[in-house]
């Protein structure tokens, strides 16, 4: 099939070779030339701007989006929609926020085109040799790009979920869970590592990855990241996130659900993000106001 | 080789099988006689009291205990005692408190004996098929029965930790964090029931379990439990514990480690024991003296 590819980063890339590995003919657009270059001596056909791409994708268009969530996925659109026809469409496979694309598919719609929002999971193994795919969008327009989901999804690993917006609220309901379940792993290394016991980290991961009820992807790059440093003495931390965590937490707010691991979580996160807390001085302040109690001194 | 097993339920029972289908040769008591009877009929060896078993055990005696965690094991030990010599070796593989594991290592040393504290996780097929196993102890007690546990685990499947108690250690944390993932997996699975859209969770998890990050053997069991009752309207949301996770968070306690979401998955499971509660009773009623809002009489 011909796809026409907006993004070449990280994801972008891999998504591509993926592509053309399975027969695919990808036209590909970035906003580094370089990128642009690097695909295109892997077979890739390069598009140096937008109006080119769309140019050389005939008949009904099909552009995959990959780009960073937010302002990016609407300005490609709008640099995209003079040059798209009646039933083109587009998926977007970056970590949009799912109002967002309903948002987008309303805005499509309104000139006959299709917007497909595609939550992409599996890291950049994943995009490179088989992801896991949820998607949105309408039933006629998934049915026509099914066989590029089916190929680049590992085996059983792509979902039409629903109307639009469904594949991106799947898929950040799936980031909610992913931190609720890395920070129960790493709480549980917290204890291991606190405790009495002179534990090897790697080896018990080893472990729970064979035949133990925690066995999981995550377990298993736990294991990968104490076998290169046992000790993760080489890294802070430090928990950042990219949003889909949060987004998670304010649906659950909106909606009156009680999820606090889910929430935890995330402002665990935003925990690690400083070594000294206000709340910490507050409460110090109080315990000292009221009962005489020990404060350490600012450095 | 030649083992004794106290202890016939289920997981006792398929570790009996999952040891005879090894080669091994398995003496077995249990305090119900219809489930030595049934035991025996798949080719253990049945004892129909504890000094029966210890008796028909030659040479250094290797005696696997699998009854429920507490007073069930002490008893067992005192039962046993008179039967063992110096060398003699007992396993328990039960989910016992790692610091009974550490008082009763201590209390068989005292005659020269071996107490091996052994986790064993991966629920009643892995005790059948290949369980895993994280084993606490002298070394050399270990060393003589590692064969043992290699061939209840599956491949990779088992560990010796290091000192008596560590292996029901590392065991109770395994739980901890089982706990935070099922309830970050429930929390995902609650916010799909919860939205705007019509969500067949069966297929969501199926194709979690595919390629993406959350894979992992408990979203395995998930998508079972939807293929049976796709709302799980056949069982309430009562979240029953055993008591390892309460362990876990005493520890974390005792460690004075943050451990949010392990503790929350355990307040979680016990809020979950009441339709209503006192603190909500308690909230309601302050919200009604400053601000006259509303309460909901009680029935």
């Amino acid at each position: 099939m011909q796809i026409g590819l907006i993004g070449l980063g990280k994801m972008g890339y891999n998504l591509a070779l993926n592509l053309r590995d399975h027969k695919h003919h990808v036209t590909a657009f970035d906003i580094a030339i370089e990128n642009i270059d690097r695909a295109a001596a892997e077979g890739i056909t390069p598009a140096y701007t937008i109006p080119e791409l769309a140019q050389q994708l005939s008949g009904r268009k099909v552009i995959w989006i990959m780009v960073p969530a937010g302002a990016a996925v609407d300005t490609v659109i709008s640099q995209l929609l003079p040059h798209l026809n009646p039933q083109d469409i587009l998926i977007d496979g970056g970590n949009s926020n799912y109002k967002d694309s309903v948002r987008r598919a309303e805005q499509l719609k309104a000139t006959d085109m299709y917007f497909l929002d595609c939550g992409t999971s599996g890291g950049l193994s994943g995009a490179r040799n088989g992801a896991c795919t949820m998607v949105g969008g309408e039933p006629e327009a998934f049915q026509y790009c099914e066989e590029i989901f089916r190929d680049v999804s590992v085996e059983n690993g792509y979902l039409y979920v629903g109307k639009p917006g469904s594949g991106h609220f799947v898929k950040m309901i799936h980031n909610g869970v992913e931190y609720g379940m890395m920070q129960a792993i790493a709480e549980g290394f917290e204890l291991l590592h606190k405790s009495e016991y002179n534990i090897n980290y790697k080896e018990v991961a080893r472990v729970w990855n064979h035949g133990s009820v925690v066995r999981s992807w995550l377990m298993e790059l736990v294991e990968n990241a104490f076998r290169k440093d046992p000790q993760l003495s080489a890294i802070k931390g430090i928990m950042y996130s990219s949003g889909e965590g949060k987004w998670t937490l304010e649906t659950a707010l909106d909606m009156q659900v009680a999820t606090p691991v889910i929430a935890l979580s995330l402002l665990m996160r935003y925990r690690s993000l400083e070594t000294d807390t206000f709340t910490g001085k507050v409460v110090a302040a109080l315990r000292n106001e009221f009962g005489g109690h020990q404060v350490d001194k600012a450095d």
